[in-house]
């Protein structure tokens, strides 16, 4: 394939509607949230996606930029899905991949800022505090690799030794195929992050091999490769396969990575690190109420 | 034309190289920037190249985002271009346009807040700091229709009319046709702001003839169109115009306005930024250094 | 009096309780807030408090950084206080006053930017989008002197003029005498701005004088003068006349500016912004729901 | 004592300038800086000062928000220290201590931003692009305690596991005694962070003892504890034991924390964090020049 998504449901539009076997899928709909629930069962079905075998869930959501006051209800489904994966008790690793000095990658920095961490507040404070119905919950932001010089993976490694979580929460950028799909669509797998997806596209694997506990990534995509979206063009308007990579390379100037967003990227990714984070915080903590969690999460 | 661009150069290149009627252009080199002076001189090299008569110099230098201390060198030939547009005396007002919130769109607001107040300090207050060769200036970010409810050449007009000053000097973030061009290209000209143009694309004319007064535009080419580089895309491929109507549209999905940038756009729009501030600056102050500028400007 | 208030409440503590000639207090208490509505009717009970004639109203609230799902509640009494000084139509201009590069001083810019701009979607476009009860409302953030070189007044006045509305909201941070005020209390007057107030401290006067129309001034301390604090310290733990001013001074080293702010400051201002935000959109468009009004200022 | 500094130098002025035992004191000049090497030399110096044995070395110097172009003349003395007291090679870890969202203590990440992470680019890739005299640096901004749920110890002491570094190199906002110190000085030791330092006050220690390699710690004090200064306003006006201990009280409303700043603390957190940056990237690649060093690390 000669384009780049992270999305496991444009990798199945790519196969023209054909469920490839080892894949299933099916579908729910929760309020204002379309679900579609990709399961890739066996080899046979990765080779097919280009993706791991494990559990791809994707939510499709009114655009985060349309209104503030209905985050409430979209949060719910984000949430239930992600609780599905999680283990029921232990401590959990949130983790917000990602450059918070680009705009479009910032989503998993600008999200981990608003998850609750509890890990330091349980027992007796917390007791005392009423709020003994939390669950362990410690966040990182550990930068990327051209920032710490250190692999993200790495770092999460170390730092799961150190903490031993029961599993593990990875919240990323992503690049889709298509533009319409920007800021109005969540990806939730149990498979973690591979090599080559997120905005910044340079992650390494981190996944439950390399923890050696369960990782559930969550993902917004918030940019299309412009190299990508210039071959889908030129395909689709009848280039020849050398013309077609020829217009593809134009739009990299001097080997610059170009990305399409909307307009409003800036608040696209206030409102859909706002959105994760409160659906995180609801999975993790079920019995308060999203008033609650927005309080103490600040 | 069915493409979107603000500089002057890419409407001429449109022409494939021949030279309208009514248009002269000549190039100049200045340490690394290549220099091209275009004159639309009349009312058919107006129509020619859809730009008002008037003069446009566009300023090509390596990318702003390479290295942080070639800056000093840089400034140079943008510097004395904008000299060579301004009254020789009097107050100036500079206003950065565009909106704060939407990065690619803050090249003005940014700029601005750089750019170096002095009419309040001016007089005996200026002579005892030693400042008593510095240019009255006085400096806005007025916001966009959006944010103000007030269209900014209202807010420049008002202003103008209080201070009036001899020249407004507006910098403004542009849209151009090639990636290419991205964040390492200045174009300046002496007919203001034009309907249309500007990474908000809702600007009203801003010019001599709406202020009464000589507007030199400093404007960084910043994004592209995703429609306009899909049209090129798709004609380039060999689309039919069907085809290619259809391709465009496909880039804006809900009719959201979609943009391609570079990946470094934050980076690209602070050095952007910091450079034509200095630029600015050193114009209007030409006997300072530009250490005491930076000093003063902060 | 050698000590710096920007609040009414505090100029009439320090005559110890007693009211002077010519000023009248009530008090009220609307939800969780405690309002007192101090009125200066003439010119002795203009010198007596330092204030013009004019109404001086003071909410105090639970701490703003306490919880964030309590604001709904407490703009209540902020925006019916607002409404009680505004005329019934007309255009209303906001500002927010203040350095948005000085934490402490940035309330203003802040609250303005989530302040709903109506005034260019008047007529059949807010009836098309279901908004024709809105009020027509323009908002600036015009920055302060040493950023623009131009009295903030200067500013508003040649907006006024333009724009001719019928009233003016300034929204600005203000300095405390006391520390347990801070992030916790509101004052508004209908009597603008004057000389010295606000943290930025330079302001020139904003009034129906200056500006021909009502000037109303929403105000938040967010900072406690160092050198207040120190006079006041020194001067309760006993020191003499020269003891009190030598340790003054010994606040400002080099000359420069100390104040006294919480911890949580930066979450402080932006809570602040959000609901004074709210209040003000609240009272400007009364048949609105906070969840509205939210959704459209994002 | 009952006030809060983390200078060294603070300590030893209580002291009424005499010497304690076990503690010796050299001065130096370079450049605009004035330095003080105080070594604390045993467990007896250790009790007088309040500070483990170690050397501690202050370096004062113009205010750093006075202007820009002089940074360079000033990182020299900075530069110096720091290189005296870091093994000759090997690794280091720089971690960037503190909250990103709390004005005066985000200056560690700050200057972490700043730093030039290089372990990733090592080898041949380095030689390639003419870097192969580069050090292997690798960057972290760990966050605090409330963000995290991890003590900052913690993570330090599991990355410095997986990477092992020859040495380790803290940046911290400090909490001085006196205004005059801040925003001119800087506090570099060999002995870590310890218990109640910093501005967030939390820190657990970080030391050779807890990490097994040496810590070189380098502060700037950024504020000065209310209460502290609370505390010598009241002792110096001449109030009794009772009376300090109430005004002390008073600068605490609700419990909440006071800090004194300049008015510029943004900048002021801006410009130091820029000079550690470059200061500890020039002791960490001393063959490279202040002007590639900025290029690099933008």
């Amino acid at each position: 394939m000669n384009f780049r998504t992270d999305l496991v449901i444009e990798q199945q539009e790519a196969k023209a509607g054909d469920l490839p076997e080892g894949v299933t899928s099916e579908e729910a709909t929760v309020g204002p949230a379309k679900i579609t629930r990709i399961k890739v069962l066996n080899q046979q079905g990765a080779e097919a996606l280009g993706k791991k075998p494990g559990s791809y869930i994707t939510i499709e959501l009114p655009p985060f930029t349309d209104s503030y006051d209905e985050i409430d209800e979209r949060y719910v489904a984000i949430s239930n899905e992600i609780k599905s994966l999680l283990p029921k008790e232990g401590l959990v690793l949130v983790a917000g991949l990602g450059n918070n000095s680009i705009t479009p990658d910032a989503l998993g920095p600008k999200a981990a800022q608003k998850v609750l961490a509890t890990r330091h507040i349980m027992g007796e404070i917390a007791r005392s505090a009423g709020l003994e119905n939390l669950r362990s919950v410690c966040v990182l932001a550990p930068g990327v690799l051209g920032q710490t010089g250190i692999e993200t993976g790495e770092i999460l490694a170390s730092i799961v030794e150190k903490v031993k979580p029961a599993a593990v929460i990875v919240v990323d950028a992503l690049a889709s195929r298509r533009l319409s799909r920007l800021g109005c669509t969540v990806q939730i797998s149990d498979t973690g992050i591979h090599p080559g997806s997120g905005v910044g596209n340079k992650r390494a694997e981190i996944s439950r091999e390399t923890l050696g506990v369960p990782v559930i990534a969550v993902g917004v995509p918030t940019v299309v490769d412009a190299a990508t979206l210039a071959t889908d063009l030129a395909t689709d308007a009848g280039g020849d396969e050398k013309k077609v990579d020829e217009l593809r390379k134009s739009v990299e100037p001097r080997g610059a990575t170009m990305m399409v967003t909307p307009r409003e990227i800036d608040l696209l990714i206030d409102r859909a690190a706002a959105l994760i984070a409160l659906s995180i915080n609801k999975a993790l903590h079920p019995t308060m109420t999203p008033e609650d969690l927005l309080a103490l999460a600040s």
